[in-house]
């Protein structure tokens, strides 16, 4: 038995120091539009992928973030000992389509829009405790896919409510292992919250009471406070979230300043691109990270990280049985050597 | 960095020996009346489990068999650092809503019936790893909600193919820590195999290659063969998917003994219960194993046991597109002490 490599609580602290190694982020054409839209590692102009359904162009995504991935990383398939991924499809098929041609050994995860963080905190533990020489964590989404699976077919033309969010569609890729000069410290794994809100319509909402539990979790775990970070970005509680979050978190006697963004509020400009509340979906958190804020790691303009993603485990068929939404979010925090 | 615990190809290998420290397994009523009925932890004469619905029923059974589990184990949900936890529906809300009361941290996984093999495989590296003192893995299935939401509703009473499956209602918990009679000693990850076959009515043959690359690639990492072990069980091949694995194995090299067993076929008669091929579901290996594997290896009837769940990783909507089906196998090698 070895000595445990936990502070209290629900934090692991990394004691060799797992690295990034590269990353890429592989966006559609809305995506390319926005605030962020010269980061991101490729851009498609074609929502479709040249695929014949929303679902297979979601599936390409994957497969060309991972490609783009193991480039940057100067990895092959042979030497990465497993990927952890997920998407928000039913059963996860966006994500085991797209890497089916892969052949690496595969650990399929489901948490919701926190996926890339679940992703993240997993394959970093691979790595510290020696299991892999390199992990690839991915997670993504598609706009079109999630719109025909979670509300309307496109076609209908559904107006959607201010509170609503808008699914990006992109997907991020990173590999760790060791030499890089981005290192993970720390991983605060999520337990769900369930404050009740049934509003699937407000997704900020039902997640704010999550990245609250997991964020408090963290400073109380390591004992750092939020001026300990450059920056603190939640996943996709969007503008609505985001602002209850703020507020929830005063509450509690922590303070969140400046240094606090949301990759929802992010990725989109809310004024002219007509996405309300902000972005969200896997894909949301993973493709502002993998193409905006590790790209600002290694340049050094961001020197403490913390990254958490934020998951809503609901699902139309919970939602039509009348049930609140369980929420979930998980922390990583990246600091550069 | 650490010494790298794995061997070569896709084999970890456990050093420091994490075991079983208690488990559980519910089921339903059918499973109650088969040939493993008596040795169920707890059976349900009640398919619905008193809920409203079947998801409802299902979310049910997980927090039955993980609180019957905890029980088992003595231990309380605060000393377990993680539940690793998985099911069939959409966005994976069986486990996540029938666990969102535990406060356990959670990580959500996606394996299909390969399920209950992902997630021991990750809570053995988390305690082997010094991540967590307690881990609880969990995965689980139901008869109507899999019917409803794959095939037909049940009220359609359509009737099945004769290579179709019935999928187990039941839920498997095991937790994981130091200090059990039953160790962990590998775990090899599956990669994802897909041989274009493309009826979702015949899984087993899906499946087969899956569970044949991952017993190749256990046997070639660690140089044993199936002789080292008194029980082989794969998850839910069923009785043609056996056949065809025994056939393909034979191709290979590697001839498969009366110690070849799959769960699907132990957990129905399927001469008197009507199941055709047999169960499946994540409940099923998930099941046998926590009701009806883990007993023998506690009394030393069985002394080492490859545990190789399987998955077939497809949705309706893969297979209204036309899609082949990609699976998936992991294994577990567990041993006496």
């Amino acid at each position: 038995m070895e000595k445990l490599k936990r502070l209290g609580g629900q934090t692991v602290e990394f004691t060799s120091f797992p690295t990034v190694i590269g990353y890429a982020a592989v966006v559609g054409p809305k995506e390319a539009e926005g605030p962020l839209g010269k980061w991101f590692t490729e851009t498609e102009e074609d929502p479709m992928l040249g695929q014949e359904s929303w679902e297979k162009a979601e599936s390409a995504l994957f497969a060309k973030a991972v490609n783009s991935c193991l480039k940057k990383s100067k990895l092959t398939p042979e030497s990465v000992n497993f990927i952890v991924a997920g998407d928000l499809l039913n059963q996860c098929t966006a994500s085991s389509f797209g890497l089916r041609d892969l052949g690496v050994p595969y650990l399929g995860i489901y948490g919701a829009c926190s996926t890339m963080a679940e992703g993240l905190s997993v394959s970093a533990m691979l790595v510290d405790g020696g299991y892999a020489g390199h992990v690839i964590a991915t997670a993504g989404s598609h706009f079109c896919s999630a719109e025909k699976q979670y509300r309307f077919p496109l076609e209908y033309g559904g107006q959607r409510p201010p509170g609503a969010q808008w699914t990006v569609t992109g997907c991020g890729a990173v590999s760790l292992g060791y030499g890089g000069n981005i290192k993970i410290t720390h991983a605060t794994t999520g337990r769900i919250a369930d404050m009740g809100v049934k509003d699937a319509n407000n997704m900020g909402a039902a997640m704010a009471p999550a990245f609250v539990s997991t964020l408090l979790a963290h400073f109380q775990d390591t004992g750092k406070t939020p001026k300990d970070y450059d920056l603190i970005v939640s996943g996709d509680l969007g503008s609505i979230g985001h602002a209850l979050a703020v507020e929830l978190l005063k509450k509690e006697g922590v303070t969140l300043g400046d240094n606090y963004k949301d990759c929802g509020m992010l990725i989109f400009d809310s004024q002219t691109q007509d996405t309300h509340a902000g972005g969200s979906g896997c894909g949301c958190s993973a493709s502002v990270l993998c193409g905006y804020l590790l790209p600002q790691m290694e340049t050094k303009k961001i020197n403490r990280l913390l990254f958490v993603a934020t998951g809503a485990l609901l699902s139309p068929t919970t939602t039509l049985q009348g049930e609140s939404i369980p929420s979930i979010a998980h922390a990583v925090s990246f600091e550069t050597l």
